[in-house]
């Protein structure tokens, strides 16, 4: 936006020496003034290779997946553990390996972690597919490690897994999924999980209501079809609604509002120009598809979103903050309802990274993931005088 | 928008010697691309000595008016008539002068022209207000010219005069005005018309179901109040409701539905940040006010809007289309029912002047004016391949 400005405080943080033991921490803070905070930007640790998903633990340490298949644990200090054992193998290639973490609504009583990661075919072929385990976390170990969702079919391809985790207030697991970039078409069939939104119970079990369960030759873990490739969820905090974001070819990113059992369109229907040159449908609006609640164009290369519903930013409060990976920045929707009023684009200046992941703290504050081989754990908190 | 190119084509438009008689027109024309259409840009007319708005008649010509107190006809040849007579005197000043131009909806029977303008006191004192006044047009005459709406108090300022024009589909006449920016605190009273919509009969009677008639102390003209500076209106096709667009303070341009009886908050809330220097206020969310549909920040200082309904654009079909003075471009709000999915922004790179009406035209173009000394009469066509 015009009118923002930024200004590097190049304030050295050097951590107090009462953190015994932590590792040296280059943590730096940039400030940047948006419409309504100015903020602080702190690096709390880097060096992570190629970080994909976090989740806070009671501890308020933070959960962080590396697409190379490492789980850590990164606290606020910015030490980074060493690597979680019992961790699935992935299979790490291209936009595979380990991707999202989640924690059970009941960690406290369950110690159940989620993970969501590309999957080679057992059997031996030259297939992959995202798919889901759970392990119960106890000390720096995966326990009792099961698999609850396995995506069908196998299928050669680098490209285009998903796959975000959300718990919804009733204790369903969403988990989104890609279309396998050349399987496109996939995404208009229900007998696949390509281009699916799915919906089980934490331990892989099928809701009786979800809206395929009996219908012949359709899978029944799907909730929503139509999608491209959906790499960001959240649960809006006031109806309990899942609301995904997904990228467009060349443009067209969306965000939808999956009801159970529509179709959103792909690749029938997008906003998204062209592809590789070529165009994928010139048809914006398609019968018995559903429109996006929102869309870029061109595009941001969205990633994860969160409903801001912290302290830390009261002027934030209710808002959409969505992570994009071209755009090193956060779009905030205004949201007034379900309605967007406005964008702004925050920390454009101040995240020179492609943001990958975007959660709220405990503490409410805004947490960034950045897409690198020298990837950040990035803190954003309030700076206003 | 980065993907937005354009080209001149600089292709002088001779016009045909058909045309007998007409002034030269020096049109020409160039190209952009957007989004889903390629355009022509041409310049229909110049000269225009700050054109403010423009009705078109059923032979196709346009009425438009200049600001400083003269209403011609211009055809789509370029041809710009005399001034029409007896058209009221004006207060030529700042932001005031001759403004909006109405057709009645069965002008076919009736001949009546609605101007809005700013009037000087008749009692000969130093105030003015925004009026509106008909007559008849006949030739290159206005006959039976009588005030239909006199917005109280006369008051000394040259600004925020509103003022836009728009009939709904049951025949009711929309006037839209401005909070002559140094007496913006009446915006929240009901004694007055400043930063008011109002709503009367084309003969300038009172409806009887006006939100506030028969309440003590209020005017019952009001639509509804809580408004800045209302300079720009449209009926919605579908649903025959009212849609204004509003200039925000320094940000905050809104755009509202403005329903009877309610408050749109001004000046209590608002999402501008600044003005001059002083915070006006830090609240953009105050009980018992309406929320924009949509604002801009920063402000791209809104003139006036449309929904396009024709047929040159068939992509553009449905969307809300925002004239900007300080932006110099069209804003496109892609609109899925009432809600805004995404924006663009159109003609940025080929009209380099503030953006003062838009309209479309009988033939579905989109026909566009300039705030400018040497104003421009503009034809937007489609040229895509
Ligand atoms: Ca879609
Ligand atoms: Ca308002």
């Amino acid at each position: 936006m015009l009118h923002t400005f930024f200004k590097l405080s190049t304030v050295a943080l050097f951590c107090s020496t009462a953190v015994a033991g932590a590792a040296l921490t280059n943590a730096y803070a940039a400030e940047a003034q948006t419409e309504r905070h100015t903020v602080e930007v702190t690096t709390v640790a880097d060096g992570l290779n190629f970080p994909w998903g976090m989740a806070f633990l009671p501890t308020g340490e933070a959960l962080i997946t590396e697409k190379s298949g490492s789980l850590r644990r990164v606290g606020l200090d910015g030490v980074i553990s060493n690597a979680i054992s019992g961790v699935p193998d992935v299979v790490y290639k291209s936009q595979g390996g380990l991707l999202d973490v989640a924690i059970d609504p009941d960690f406290g009583e369950n110690s159940w972690v989620y993970l969501s990661y590309s999957e080679a075919d057992p059997a031996g072929g030259k297939g992959n597919s995202t798919a889901v385990a759970r392990g119960k976390l106890v000390g720096n170990n995966l326990q009792d490690v099961e698999v609850i969702f396995r995506g069908a079919p196998k299928y050669e391809s680098g490209a285009h897994f998903g796959s975000r985790l959300a718990f919804s207030p009733e204790g369903y697991l969403f988990i989104t999924l890609g279309d396998r970039y050349s399987a496109m078409d996939d995404a208009q069939t229900l007998d696949n999980h390509h281009g699916k939104v799915v919906r089980i119970w934490p331990d892989g079990s099928i809701p009786e209501d979800n809206p395929f369960v009996g219908q012949e030759g359709a899978l029944p873990e799907i909730w929503s079809y139509g999608h491209r490739n959906v790499q960001g969820a959240a649960i809006h905090p006031q109806t309990g609604a899942l609301w995904t974001v997904e990228h467009g070819p060349k443009g067209g990113d969306e965000i939808n509002i999956p009801v159970a059992g529509h179709n959103y369109g792909w690749p029938l229907a997008t906003y998204g120009i062209d592809y590789d040159g070529s165009i994928i449908s010139d048809k914006t609006h398609v019968e018995g598809t559903v429109q996006p609640h929102y869309y870029w164009l061109p595009s941001i290369a969205t990633s994860n979103m969160i409903f801001y519903t912290g302290n830390e930013f009261p002027a934030w409060q209710g808002d959409l903050l969505v992570g994009a990976l071209k755009a090193s920045k956060v779009a905030r929707l205004d949201l007034e309802g379900k309605r967007v009023m406005h964008e702004e684009a925050l920390f454009e200046q101040v995240v020179e990274q492609r943001i990958r992941d975007i959660e709220q703290g405990p503490d409410g504050a805004i947490y960034l993931l950045t897409d690198d081989r020298n990837g950040k754990f990035i803190r954003i908190s309030n700076a206003d005088d």
